[in-house]
């Protein structure tokens, strides 16, 4: 029984390579998640024990794709920001975007009873992904503002709809009277009738979690003093390392390595995001300082 | 905060519509499986419990997307035939890609312990997949049967290569005897040293799993004579019904239905493929009878 | 001066195969070709010199590639079908578009003078062109059944519009008058106020033109009973000849050809409709009789 | 006869939109052009009517596309360079290019007469043409440096090659003559065989046309100390204008627009390349001086 009058079908698979030196953002979404989210009884407006499981499944994509030099996720959404010269799966777009969108389901599911210890699961989610390129950094830039900006949104609102409910008011009631209100009319709601500052809620619930690695050669990576940083449970630690857990790996502590320099003496090459801890942030990026001004590399 | 000014990044997704009334095949490849059925101790040449869970998440998919007909699963690798017709995400290309993706996966990891009970999981498989499109119903079967017959040569190599090294014969000696060898000289040895028959070996091995539903308004499916039949474990009993389980669900002894077509005395719609009960089945997918002859529908 | 270090810019071409198998539609539009028309004056409602040179630079693409085995011309757009076996270019999407476009172009400006004595080219005309792909012979017949009812509702349309701006009437009032109106409607108008039955005109103008080929090997074409034929001038003679001169070419009269087939008596090749005299008929391409019927190739 | 039956063979035209905010390279290429030079008797190796009439070819193309601010040419092939913001067309792909290589066809066939008045046009020359995409203003300049080099590794050897057939060498002979040879063996060739200095040949043949528009508010367009400049013959002078006719068109000496600039003097907007008299250079522009430098809108 031979293949070969067969294998002419291989033919009909269309090459559909990334354009080359392009952004590309990959966006995972959860798919009917407001069912799921029912179903296993997340808290609400915000279920500290889902983001950080969706934080894990990220932390898995940046793992397997040294290219993905960022990611940015909020609710039920994560997007990946990959390396302009990345040349992985000769950038097939098809193979990239069916991957992560694997790796990230497969990494929600086996680290579920992690964090939800005492929540089965009860059915497997589900995740659909997309590709989008961007041509320069400035699109880059704003695609990140734009999400960010929505969680913001989506935060405030959410943060008003449940302390309503909590409150006894009804969904449709509490729609309605959210209908039409601007920001500043949330912030008084919340302030007037439930004696909270939204400024003071927790910046992980506010500006979601960015994900980027840091220069295993600094004692100290680059400036949080803007933002809050949670650590994701993280049992195996294979992706995650506080900053300060890397200072055994400076090149200067390293005999092999310092041998080798004191021959060359070449410049260190400097740092391009693809390798190191990589660390969860609760800071801002729509503003260029402090974080996108000490990570140059992200838009090289 | 308004999100406006950066919503101009939404119109850089290119849309990706799959040609209309084409045949789509989405193939979902395990990645790394090499690796992954050696930490988990898989069964050589067949693992049946392995095999059971991969027509397991293909039955997850056939019931996320109705318009998936009919899909064929091997080894690592499951492919999916899509209705020309279907209009499922406005045919999205991504979309309808990493949905498949993703639902394959979580339900290979969710279902893991059930076909695995002594083996935990020890971390999250990832499998890619690739959309291919045919144009006409020729194509569409000779695909399928490039899968099938490649499942044969396959698995006739590995069961020759498991016997001798079973038998205590190397790695590197098992594949330089079997290099250059013909369908023939493999039949011949299982034969002359291990008295093994190839054609009794399981269809489930040699031909590989084909899923398809079957029409609920017969008591008994198409004939499946030439077939052996395995049922995987289903236990929410969602999606699989063994032809005779679907009698209740006849037409015929359906009062409100009967009321109707007293009335109406429409002729019914013939059987498209998008609904009923799913099987496994383990037969010839590449002759034309009986299973492309009995499911016209497949290629309608 | 050395090239290598720019050459990595060819690798941004991105490959756009069409897809194999599918029967492809190349349609040519005249670019702002109602500034053109009022500028060279041509007739109204049909101008057959116009109409002529369209179809002479129609047989020059189809000249330049035998897998064009069909044309549709009406107006100022052309249609071109593509064989789905067609494997010119490797099938690049672009190349083919863009070569149709310009032979296209370049034939009716070269030929301008012929069709046109009297009337010089004042500027050089554009068209543009696109590409569409149908998996299915009904979705092809479907295509040019589309085209060729537009052609008749233009030219019904066409005719009484310009009949009663012949008669005087203003270009608004005519609009006005016939806005609303069904075909019977403008029948009726043209029968009763100008005495012109509709289905007496040539149906050069109600029908269009198609162009085909015609088996060198038969002394009379397929049945042109119900249609028209008419021949656009061709000096050069190098792609039209009507079916009455192709008789030299018949494999009988050709003593060479004679020869071996006495010796191999082979079944001769069926005819593919990629070589042989292009004719140009004015006949019905929505019915299945007699067009596609006698012409089976077409949509092999 | 209602054409609402076919007209869903209108969904198969499956969008093609170029990705937003990228440069676009449009190149239009001669098909076969071996031949037509020949049957046209083109000198050799530079026929100065061939390059000026593509010149007014692709002047022609720059006319239609005020998006596209720059355009090369050499032998039989011209790139044109649209603004990363251009939004002709809605950017599609196919219109795009297929109306590029058509305006280029038309006006080269149109004008053929002017610039060859003693040779008829024997039959209707072809091109082809492909789009390719550009993040980046580097990406875009190593195009345009691509194309010089090559220009310039064509016309040593061509003039060398022909040089020798014009010295009675035959074909076959003066090929390998140069198999092998480096840029200084040919030049000393020259010099010592021909007592030709390359370097003395006209920029025209050595360094291509690059076609640029010039700021209609300065009397003097950029410095053109390194680059020499010839007017192709454009008897319409509708595009063309060399930089001292456009003195009058200075805001400063617009009555109308003076006054509006007393009431708000506002700065006046940048040039952006879109608009202004087109003029044809010979210059470098592989170097940033002084073609790049003093050209910022380009690369915009």
């Amino acid at each position: 029984m031979a293949n070969s009058q067969y294998e002419y079908v291989k033919s009909y698979e269309i090459p559909d390579p990334l354009m080359p030196n392009t952004f590309a953002v990959i966006r995972v979404d959860g798919h009917a998640f407001t069912k799921f989210c029912h179903a296993h009884e997340f808290e609400k407006p915000n279920d500290i024990r889902a983001l950080d499981l969706m934080n894990r499944a990220a932390k898995a994509v940046m793992h397997e794709f040294p290219d993905i030099v960022m990611a940015f996720g909020e609710s039920d959404e994560y997007s990946f920001l990959m390396r302009r010269d990345a040349s992985v799966y000769g950038r097939r777009r098809s193979k990239i975007n069916s991957t992560v969108a694997s790796i990230f389901t497969s990494n929600y599911v086996f680290y579920w009873s992690e964090f939800f210890p005492k929540t089965p699961l009860k059915y497997p989610p589900t995740f659909d992904s997309r590709v989008v390129l961007y041509p320069s950094p400035k699109e880059v830039r704003d695609y990140f503002s734009w999400r960010q900006v929505d969680t913001h949104i989506n935060n405030l609102h959410n943060t008003c709809y449940w302390a309503l409910r909590h409150d006894g008011v009804s969904g449709t009631e509490a729609t309605k009277l959210l209908e039409g209100t601007f920001s500043d009319d949330k912030n008084e709601l919340l302030f007037s009738r439930f004696q909270v500052n939204y400024n003071n809620l927790p910046a992980y619930f506010k500006k979601g979690s960015v994900l980027v690695r840091t220069d295993p050669r600094l004692t100290k990576g680059p400036s949080q003093r803007d933002a809050e940083c949670t650590e994701a449970a993280d049992p195996s630690g294979s992706t995650t390392a506080v900053p300060s857990e890397s200072g055994p790996s400076l090149p200067g502590s390293d005999p092999a390595t310092t041998k080798k320099k004191e021959k060359k003496k070449k410049a260190p090459k400097p740092f391009d995001g693809r390798s190191g801890p990589t660390v969860i942030l609760h800071t801002d990026i729509i503003k260029e300082q402090p974080f996108w001004a000490e990570r140059p590399w992200l838009l090289e």
